[in-house]
């Protein structure tokens, strides 16, 4: 790299030495950012985000992160899948960018830090290098994806998942929220259906600051998490066909109730669980329920669910995923219903760049952070980026157990900073490469 | 009763030897009014009906069956709480009037003959005196109440209860449904809020013809059912509180998963029917499950629930109710979260005067009809009509176990017709009667 003033590039001791970013300015972006779609939780008392993919919030979210690209004078693209690049020239502005971002969608009941630390941290990474006039070899780009939460849409990783040519653009417009409303159509009438191709060019290296969302690094005491990969995930829609009857007519022998169905499957992923079989890591949800028609006296006739799977093992994953499978046929068979799912997503464990792990705890180390390995439970754009090009993630402490998807979720100032210092360092480490 | 022509009135048993309805026309009449907010249910691939309490298909309905009112002369009235009814002149006009009705709102998942039967029956037996010039000597009412099912504001038997003093008009005004709308507001919306006094003065007595909604007729062979009244009913809203989660980082043994907690409800509900404690003919259901915020990868931090019970034996539902909030507590305490309910109906069970049972039984048999005394299981707006005057019912059995709020239920033209027939000849015996 070299200065913008024309001085040869500094060591990386020497930036190491003294050039960190302005940790206040992050927390100010995230609050700033944190307040487009905010809302006061009743529960909690605080105050929650809600800004579910391609809703007027997001779009706001969205108009708001341009604006701070445009004050940087990035050089903004919007591809036909809304995700949105702000690219800063390198020295050697042919080569490959070396690449960070994450998402600024959310799921309705968020705190500010899910995503949005990848992405305002990026941008403060750069910020930073204006600051000290610092030009690296390599160009950088700050990118946010489009609907990473699956939340409205029910594809996680979406825009993340075109752009690395794993989900075809049309299946991705197709895709329908509960009103009826397509990515396509709420893409256009938010602005954001952009003209670039959807394929991304492979970067020479993607790197995301994120939240663990979890309770690990911060149960340790630890700074700081080298993420070594995304364990695998598996989500099924399930249908739960019985008979819809009389509550106050029908007797119990008589019944074939979808709400009582679902309990026992609900049960049943506990019972999975607790048997051991699947490692201590596999996790297993029931976060949607939908019964029909849904009234005080009516038996359930109807019932639709969502089951979420989690497991670092690819293995283990694949045996739970028959025991499920295995489970929803007992209930079928003991509650006379028919039970069919449907595949919403599945993805294998995506190990991380081994070079990049190595990265952030050399340069964690650098900083008297402590820093521990581990796997993340959740998904992340950066495990589609790892299709495209070496990635790999930092990962920050959260309080009260890395609570996430819920307004109570936070971390210091002081973790946000070290993430994202972290994350300057190896972005300069990897953007000075040939 | 006279004739209308001025002949002296015909004897009880002249009038059973010659006066029977048209179960054709009754026929006809049910599927007229079938088809008002009628669906094609996919499944089935029967036509079902959806005239959910003071929606336009509902106002539809109501007009249609005022319609039929003033094609017979009748008097119409429109109270305050929206129930209709339309009045006979009988010969001694002053006295109390016999009453027959029902209601024409109905679930979401209807079929064509809950609570019409009531109204569509009582109409033919007025047009057969019609047809035969017959005047009865007590004034005939048929009515029709508002929201009987419940299905929308989450009160049962909403229009008869206001009429009979048990249910305040201000309360029952500022019921909501699920989007913020007031049965004010509705009423006044369809034009159907009337400017009569909601309080019924007492009938005379208060006879409705329904289908049983139950297995029971049907699967003794037997034609009618004498109701002996109603069993007890409790409703209950449950909210569980737990906390909100990341699915894929949250290890399980931190969660607070409120449709864990919902689905040990459920089962539970089931091992307090299979312990036998509460009698056999304690019911459990839970009809209603809305878990927040309802997404595949979130753990749900809040859900409500509805609890529907039911048993014919007083003491023994007062045990059962007893037992459900110890299973409440139960859950609350084993998945940390907090158990909240309230009562949104509850009713001891109402037996139902045995003049009228007795009636119904000597009329079926004079009629060849087999006919077996029991208690009905759903509410009716005899119930409610019970603590006005004495009130009773006649059971007409349903095909396909008397399935019932499903497109599938059935009562063969036959069993309409010898339902309407003893309705026929326990209204002019009362009617008859000083």
């Amino acid at each position: 790299m070299i200065r913008s003033n024309g001085v040869a590039p500094a060591s990386r001791d020497t930036l190491l030495g003294g050039l960190s970013i302005d940790g206040a300015r992050l927390w100010d972006a995230l609050a700033a950012l944190g307040e487009i779609g905010a809302f006061d939780d009743e529960r909690s008392g605080l105050r929650g985000v809600n800004r579910l993919a391609l809703t007027d919030a997001d779009a706001a979210g969205r108009r708001h992160v341009v604006a701070a690209m445009r004050a940087l004078d990035l050089e903004l693209t919007v591809d036909r899948i809304g995700n949105v690049y702000g690219r800063r020239r390198g020295t050697d502005d042919a080569l490959a960018p070396v690449m960070m971002g994450s998402h600024i969608d959310s799921v309705p009941t968020a705190g500010r830090f899910d995503g949005c630390l990848g992405v305002l941290g990026g941008l403060e990474v750069l910020r930073t290098l204006a600051d000290h006039g610092v030009v690296t070899r390599r160009p950088l780009v700050v990118a946010f994806f489009t609907d990473e939460e699956g939340a409205r849409f029910g594809t996680d990783m979406l825009g993340s998942a075109v752009a690395a040519g794993r989900l075809p653009l049309e299946a991705a417009y197709a895709l329908a929220d509960r009103a009826g409303l397509t990515v396509h159509g709420e893409l256009e009438r938010i602005g954001f259906l952009g003209t670039a191709p959807e394929r991304l060019s492979p970067p020479h290296a993607y790197v995301e600051c994120h939240i663990e969302q979890g309770p690990t690094l911060r149960q340790a005491g630890v700074d700081l998490g080298a993420v070594t990969g995304v364990q695998a995930i598996s989500w099924h829609e399930v249908t739960i066909v019985g008979k819809s009857a009389h509550a106050g007519t029908t007797p119990m022998e008589l019944r074939h109730d979808a709400g009582v169905a679902c309990a026992k499957i609900n049960l049943g992923l506990r019972t999975l669980i607790a048997s051991g079989r699947f490692g201590p890591g596999f996790r297993a949800t029931m976060g949607a329920i939908v019964p029909h028609p849904g009234l005080v006296n009516i038996v359930p006739g109807r019932l639709v669910c969502t089951v979420d799977l989690r497991n670092p093992d690819d293995a283990l994953m694949r045996a739970a995923e028959q025991a499920v499978l295995a489970l929803y046929e007992d209930v079928s068979r003991d509650e006379g219903v028919s039970v069919t799912w449907r595949q919403t997503a599945r993805t294998n464990h995506v190990p991380f760049a081994e070079a990049i792990q190595a990265r952030v705890t050399s340069a964690a180390a650098a900083r008297g952070l402590s820093v521990r390995s581990l796997v993340s439970g959740a998904g992340h754009d950066a495990q589609e980026l790892a299709h495209l090009c070496p990635a790999g993630m930092v990962f920050v402490p959260g309080e009260f157990d890395g609570i996430s998807h819920n307004p109570r979720e936070f971390s210091t100032p002081e973790q946000c900073t070290n993430g994202v210092n972290v994350l300057l360092d190896v972005v300069l480490d990897l953007a000075a490469e040939a």
